[in-house]
């Protein structure tokens, strides 16, 4: 199921533009649910895939098996059953071993864990860990 | 505010020996709020304590830096300002430029995006992510 | 899968009366499955119909396509698959366009996007938007 | 700081008729900050009024206390701080000890590690679950 | 679908020590999926499974139905689709009724309303509700 | 407090003609904390800055006023307390009344009271609702 429909040709150039651009970028013949669905809308489907392929594909500071493991714990965190599995497998290809996925699931759940005691406990903040002092 | 009350002294043996193995642990005399309200329930304290200290304090796969940026990015997520300010602060001892938190701080806003787009659009997850196949 | 279960007929009087008061309100003989499935508790059904319907049911202030709009922003958020999918629904039969479909997407993951990305900064707010003056 | 105006008198008539209630219904003269800036539009707040004095102030199936430390756990869930705390001071007032708080505390950071375990495991739902078979 | 592979067997001493230990103490031959697939790695199981059952199987404070029910309340508010299901499951053996569960949903959906519409509000929090005064 | 240092000058050239177009965009000399602080790196600045402003600022299909209602939606929901605060403001300046807010709160929390609801039950979607049939 979905809320939008999924084009039954891809025919439309801007959608064929990104899908080229996702297929060189990503080494792949692939092209996934996400772009597909997204082409209901072109300009939509262009824009998303400029900000995920500078923010994720780009060398940049933050290696890229990080850089996945952070989208992961986002994900995690806001429940993407899509999410989630996409850059699991992202990470998977980019070396996450089943040992370092535990380790990383004992963290994203030990934060959910403290972060859901320190709601509770609705305790003033440190002064000492301001930044802008 | 809290809706705990704040111990006036920290005599409790319990609350004394874990404070004092946070000190040894992290080479400091300071210990944070969290730590001195959890003394309501030393219990509690403790038990909380060592599963922090073994998961983000030890020596483990994924390196110190990673570790608190995946909490990080987690805590913020959930929006617990506490968890935020003290595991940011956490990753700045450890290294974190203001550039590389930028950089941070643009994979979790992108993560959140997409994630809210594809909770939106309600998609079938491809099988090919599938790692119980 | 469900954790209440759907009875088999739908006899009360309490469930009948909603499910006539649907029909008319909505000049339709469809009852989505919400409605079944609450009728496990037909006191339960009642209230909760009656507040959707003289709110979103109603003429008011806000037009019905836009108080749809808000709803289905709030249930995305929320990752309430089956809310997303049935306001979705209900917005189309509005008039909701795909190209406004997609405008209202995109300005859903960028309001997730910034609210990330302000909640990792946590910054003060500004005075000048207290409204409490 | 608040995004609705607080009013500098309550002579509404319904808002006097509600605040007389809460005072009546709970035997004290106390109105909280919701109930005062609530009536800046008195049908509203008359209406949630209604809503949590027949969910929450009266006798049913569950007891108050229990009643309390569920919406405790949603509030803490949803980190709503002035729900978190108005509820944690109402449970007090029945009887919340400090020892239960403490476990209550424990049992809401394991449910809520647990829930992002499983949601970043994205496991299939044991059929046995099921209520609706 | 899941992100870890199920095991093909649950050879390993620690699982089947875990796997015995779940049968023991609830008194049943059944091993639910969460055990089974987080035999992926024995370690992180055997720590789950100690955390749960000291939390949840021991007798505290807290009487079982009432951890039941704050676990399906903070569950549902993270939309944990595998915990609601298993501890709803688990409130009916410990003789969670219908009418029970109907309350219960009233109360967490009203504690949602209500967080929601503060949140909206960005209330002051009363003094009064300061336990740490 | 925040996690990020706010500069004490403003003098980067980006972030100059980002504030410069800011101020005649919206026709104000008013610069909130958000850019303020943001121009701790003056590219994020100038990408955010884009963004909201060819999504919320342009003339668009849907309408600036519901615009800023679907933005404050998600905030809420978020509980970005920066957001709500924001949008809130921006939204009475497009003419918002106290009567249409008020009608807006009821409507987000009612939904946040039904995702919870149906978050609770896990009902089946209806096959009605799908957009991709």
């Amino acid at each position: 199921m979905s809320t939008v429909k999924l084009n039954d040709s891809f025919e439309d150039p801007i959608t064929q533009e990104v899908f080229n651009d996702i297929k060189k970028t990503r080494s792949t013949d692939y092209i996934g649910n996400l772009w597909k669905y997204l082409s209901f809308n072109p300009v939509l489907l262009k824009d998303i895939w400029q900000e995920v392929k500078s923010t994720m594909s780009k060398e940049t500071l933050i290696d890229k098996k990080t850089k996945e493991l952070i989208y992961m714990a986002v994900s995690i965190t806001n429940n993407c059953s899509y999410c989630i599995h996409s850059h699991t497998a992202a990470a998977r290809k980019l070396g996450l071993t089943q040992e370092e996925h535990a380790e990383f699931l004992r963290i994203v759940s030990l934060a959910a864990k403290t972060n859901q005691l320190l709601n509770g406990m609705q305790l003033p903040v440190d002064q000492s860990f301001n930044e802008d002092a």
